[in-house]
C-alpha cells in the first residue's frame, strides 16, 4: 500500500533532493524487505528510465507499480519521449471545436500510455481533472484542461479512453477538485468554502466522468473542504474519501493520496498518524510517506489495536492486485523504447500547438534591417528552465534575423531595462508547483510596465500562461504584434516564432543548414 | 576506413546539428550498405549510450568502432558517468608531486576505459598529449596535461597504461602537437613555424612516450608544420604521417585524422580530394568526412586510377582488424552500466580536485551577516553551460549564507555592474573548441576592471582557466580571498565553495537537509 519516490537516474550521485529521493542502497533494501507497492520516479531520459525500471523490478519481491507525474506527455519528465503542451491547450481548441479537442485528448492519452509502458512506467498520474476556475491558482493553472466542468469532463473521458489502448493505469486528480484555490498545497493547506451544491455542479462533474470512463485510480487533494469535513483535509477525511468518493460516486478503483510529505498534510500531525488516518479515510495507496517503514508499522499497529480492521486492509489489497493484474497479465506486445516519439506522435503535438495558438491580428512582425535589435527572453528561473537548450528555436530564429540574445530571470531582469534597442520580448513563465506565479509578481509587473512605457517592444511572445497574456493585452499598446503558445518546449518555440515572423521551414532552411526537424 | 558522426541520443528529434549528425534512417542505411568502420558519438546519458551502441552494432554488418571525445572522463560527454577535471589538473599536481599525478593519471585512464566499455564505447579519443606552451591557445588549453613535455609524457604513459586494463582503444592527439597555436583548427588552419629541433625536443616527446606505452591510435592535427611540409597540413601530409610518424617514430597502430569537416582542412580542397590525400598521406581512418559514401568512392577511384595502391589500403585494413580484434576478442567480463561511477571512482575525482586546487593565503572569506550580498556567477554562454543544474553547490552554498544569485553571461554581464552589493564573483570560463576564449575578450576584461575598481568583490572563485586566474592575480587587490579549480562540475563547485568559506560537509548539512553527496 506504499509508493515511495526515487530518482529516475541510475546513479546516486545524480540525486538532487536526497530528503525526498531514496538512494539505491536504501531503495533496494526497502524493495527486498518491505514488499512495497511501487515507486514514483522523477528525472532522467527515456533510455535511463528503461534501465532504471528494469533494475527496480528486479530488486523487488513483487511486481511494482511504477508511477510518474506525466501530465504533459512522458516527455515532460523524461527527455526523448513526446512532450505535449499543457492540457489547457486542448481546452483552448475546445472553445472553437470540441470534437477536435476530444480527438487530440484521446491521442494524447494513447501516446502517453504507449510511451510510458515503452520505458517501464505502468501508472500514469494523469489526467488532471480539476476545473481551473481561479486564474490566480498557483499550482493547477494550465495543468487543467479548462475552466468549464463540461469541457474538462469530455477531455478527461477522451484521454482515459485513449490510454486504455495500453495496459497502463490512469489517475484522475486531485479529488474533490483543486481548481479553485489560490494557495499551493505543496506548501500549505488551502481551504475550499463552497457549498455542497456548487461542489457537485462544478468540481465533482469531471470526476464522475472519469469514473464513468473507468479511470483506474483517483488521487486525493490536500484541501480542507468546509462543506464536507471541517476538520480533516480530503486526503485524511473518511466522509470525503469513503462517504463521497466510494459510496456516493461509486468509485471502486484505487484511491491514492497525493504525496504525504507535502506541506498541506505533513504539517497537520505526526507522520505515523497521517498514514493511519489516510487508510482510515479510505486511501488504498499512501504516496511518498515520510518514512515507508514507519508508515507500514503504524498501519500494522493500528490494525493490532483495532483502530483499523483487517477487512479494510484486504479491501485495498484486492484493489491493488486487480490493478497489478491489469498491468502485468495481458497479451499486448512488448513495446520497444527505440519506437517512442515517432514523427506521427510529434505531429499530434504540432497540431495541438497549431490549433491552440493565439495571436494578434496584425502579424507578421516586420523587422528593420539596419536597426540594432535584441531578443529579450525572460524566464522564471535560469536554473529551472529545461526548455533552454542549445539550438532552441526561440534563439535560433530571432538570431537568423539579427536579434541579439539577452537571457534573464527574476534576478537579472531589472538590470536590462535600460537597454534601448528594439526588442522582441519572449516570456517563459507559468504557474508551477512550489513556485506558484513567482515569476509574475508585482515587482515583475512593474518592470514590464517600465519596458512598455519606453515603446521599444516591437513584438511579444508568451509561452505558458494565458493569464499573463491577459495582463499584457490590458496593459500594452494594441499595435504590438503578439503570439501566445501554451507550450514552452522546442516545438512550441518553433511554431510561435515562425508565426510571429511568418517564416516557413524552407525559408528558415535557406538561411541556415543546421536546423533540426522541429521547424514547421 | 570511415568513421561517421551521429548523436548519442536515441531519437532523431533530439539532433541539434543535422549537418554534422547523421539521422537514424541515413545512418542505418550507411551501416547496412557501406560497411563503415565506426561511429563517433556526442550527447546523451550513460543509459542512452548503452541502448544506442547496441542499436548501432545491430545495424552494422561488421562490428563497429564506437568512439567518443572523452578527454575528461566519460562524464564529460555522457551524463551519469564519472566526470574528471581537465587533464591540466594533473599537471598542477605534478608540480609538487609527480608520483601522485602519475597515480591519478593511471586511475583516470582506468576509470575512463571501464566506463566507456560499460556503455559500449570502445575507442577513447584521448589522451590529449599536446604540450600547451601557449597560454593564448584557444582550443587545447587545459585539455593538455601541462606545458612541459616531460610531465605530459609521464602522465600520457600512465593514462594509457591505466586504460589498458580494459579492451578499449586509446588515442594520442593531435599529431604532431597542437599546443603552441593561437588559432582554432575547427575554424582555420593554424601554422607552426618552429624548426625541426624544437619540434623534436618539445612537441614530439609525448608522442614518443605514447608510442612506447603502446597507444592504439594517434590522431592527426590540422596544422601547417612549415619545417616539415610547407604545402599540406599534417592530416594530409605524407612526409609527416608516413615519413615522421610511421617511419621515424615507428608507430604501427592506427592513424586517424581529426574531423575532416573542420575548417582547418575542409577549406583547402574538395572533400573527394581531401579523403584521397589523407589516405595517401598515411591515414588509416578518415574521421567525419563530409559525405562517407563520396569518400569511399573517391578512395576507390584513386585505387582504380593507380594513385593509391591496393597494398596501401590493405595495410590500413590490417591495422583496423588488429584493433577490432583487441576490442571484440577477449575474455574480460562484461561490465554492467549500473556499476559505473561508484564512490571509489568519484573519490579519485575528489582527490584530483583537492590536490590541484589553488587558493590565496587569506582564506576563509568571512561573510557579514547583515549586509546585502550577491553571488555573481559569470558564464561564457548561458545556453552552453551544462554545469548549471538545479541544486549545484555554486548556488546552494552561497545561498545558505544569504548571497542572492545573479547569473549572467556575455550578453548580460555589463548590465549588472551597477549593482553595489558585496559580491562573491564566480567565473566559469575556459578555452573551448569553436568558441575559443570568447568569454574573456577585451570587453569582458574592461567589465571586470570596472567591478574591481568598485571594491565590492569580497571573494573570487575561478573555475576552469588558470590563465584567467593569472590575469586576476595581476589586476586585483591582494586582500581578496580567492580559490581556483580546474573543474566546473558539481564536485568542483563543492570543493571550491567549501574551501573559500571553510565549511565542512557536516556544517553544511546542519544548514540544509536536502544536500546531495557531492559535498566533502
Amino acid at each position: 500500500m506504499i509508493v515511495v519516490r526515487t530518482s529516475g537516474y541510475l546513479f546516486d550521485h545524480q540525486i538532487r533532493y536526497p530528503v525526498w529521493e531514496a538512494s539505491n542502497p536504501k531503495l533496494s533494501d526497502w524493495l527486498a524487505r518491505l514488499n512495497l507497492g511501487g515507486v514514483i520516479l522523477l528525472g532522467g531520459s527515456a533510455a535511463e528510465l528503461l534501465l532504471r525500471t528494469q533494475q527496480l523490478q528486479e530488486w523487488s519481491k513483487t511486481s511494482l507499480f511504477i508511477a510518474a507525474d506525466i501530465e504533459e506527455g512522458v516527455g515532460q519528465r523524461f527527455t526523448g519521449a513526446t512532450y505535449f503542451p499543457p492540457p489547457m491547450a486542448l481546452g483552448e481548441i475546445a472553445k472553437s471545436d470540441l470534437k477536435l479537442a476530444v480527438k487530440y485528448a484521446y491521442k494524447m492519452g494513447e501516446v502517453t500510455a504507449k510511451e510510458a509502458l515503452g520505458m517501464g512506467i505502468n501508472w500514469i498520474l494523469s489526467p488532471v481533472v480539476d476545473v481551473n476556475n481561479n486564474p490566480d491558482n498557483p499550482v493547477i493553472n494550465i495543468r487543467s484542461f479548462a475552466d468549464s466542468p463540461q469541457v474538462v469532463s469530455e477531455l478527461t473521458k477522451a484521454f482515459i479512453e485513449g490510454a486504455k489502448n495500453y495496459p497502463a493505469l490512469t489517475t484522475a486528480k486531485h479529488f474533490p477538485g483543486h481548481g479553485d484555490t489560490s494557495s499551493d498545497s505543496h506548501l500549505d493547506l488551502p481551504i475550499i468554502s463552497h457549498n455542497n451544491e456548487r461542489l457537485e455542479n462544478i468540481e465533482l462533474v469531471p470526476f464522475q466522468a472519469a469514473i464513468e470512463a473507468k479511470v483506474d485510480s483517483i488521487m486525493t487533494a490536500h484541501l480542507l473542504i468546509n462543506a464536507w469535513d471541517k476538520e480533516n483535509p480530503a486526503t485524511l477525511s473518511q466522509s470525503i474519501l469513503t462517504g463521497k468518493l466510494r459510496e456516493k460516486l461509486g468509485f471502486d478503483g484505487l484511491i491514492v493520496t497525493d504525496a504525504l510529505i507535502m506541506g498541506g498534510v505533513a504539517k497537520l500531525a505526526k507522520s505515523e498518524e497521517i498514514a493511519v488516518k489516510a487508510v482510515e479515510a479510505g486511501a488504498d495507496i499512501l504516496l511518498m510517506p515520510d518514512d515507508p517503514e514507519m508508515a507500514i508499522n503504524s498501519v500494522y499497529n493500528a490494525v493490532k489495536s483495532g483502530r483499523l480492521t483487517v477487512e479494510r486492509i484486504d479491501q485495498s489489497l484486492n484493489k491493488i492486485w486487480q490493478a497489478k493484474n491489469k498491468i502485468f497479465n495481458h497479451n499486448n506486445e512488448k513495446l520497444s523504447v527505440y519506437q517512442l516519439s515517432q514523427k506521427e506522435d510529434r505531429d499530434i503535438v504540432k497540431n495541438i500547438l497549431k490549433y491552440s495558438i493565439r495571436t494578434s491580428n496584425n502579424l507578421p512582425l516586420k523587422t528593420k534591417q539596419e536597426t540594432s535589435k535584441r531578443n529579450l527572453i525572460v524566464v522564471d528561473n535560469l536554473l529551472n528552465a529545461d526548455f533552454l537548450e542549445r539550438q532552441m528555436p526561440a534563439f535560433i530564429i530571432p538570431n537568423l534575423l539579427d536579434y541579439n540574445l539577452q537571457l534573464v530571470d527574476q534576478n537579472t531582469f531589472s538590470y536590462v531595462l535600460e537597454d534601448d534597442r528594439e526588442t522582441l520580448l519572449q516570456i517563459f513563465i507559468r504557474g508551477n508547483p512550489f513556485r506558484g506565479n513567482a515569476g509574475f509578481n508585482e515587482t515583475a509587473k512593474g518592470a514590464y510596465h517600465r519596458l512598455l512605457k519606453k515603446s521599444i517592444i516591437k513584438g511579444l511572445i508568451i509561452y505558458g500562461s494565458p493569464y499573463i497574456l491577459d495582463w499584457f493585452i490590458t496593459e500594452m499598446e494594441p499595435d504590438i504584434p503578439w503570439v501566445f503558445s501554451y507550450g514552452q518546449m522546442a516545438q512550441s518555440q518553433a511554431i510561435a516564432c515562425q508565426t510571429l515572423f511568418n517564416l516557413s521551414a524552407s525559408e528558415l532552411r535557406s538561411m541556415s543548414q543546421n536546423l533540426g526537424d522541429v521547424f514547421i
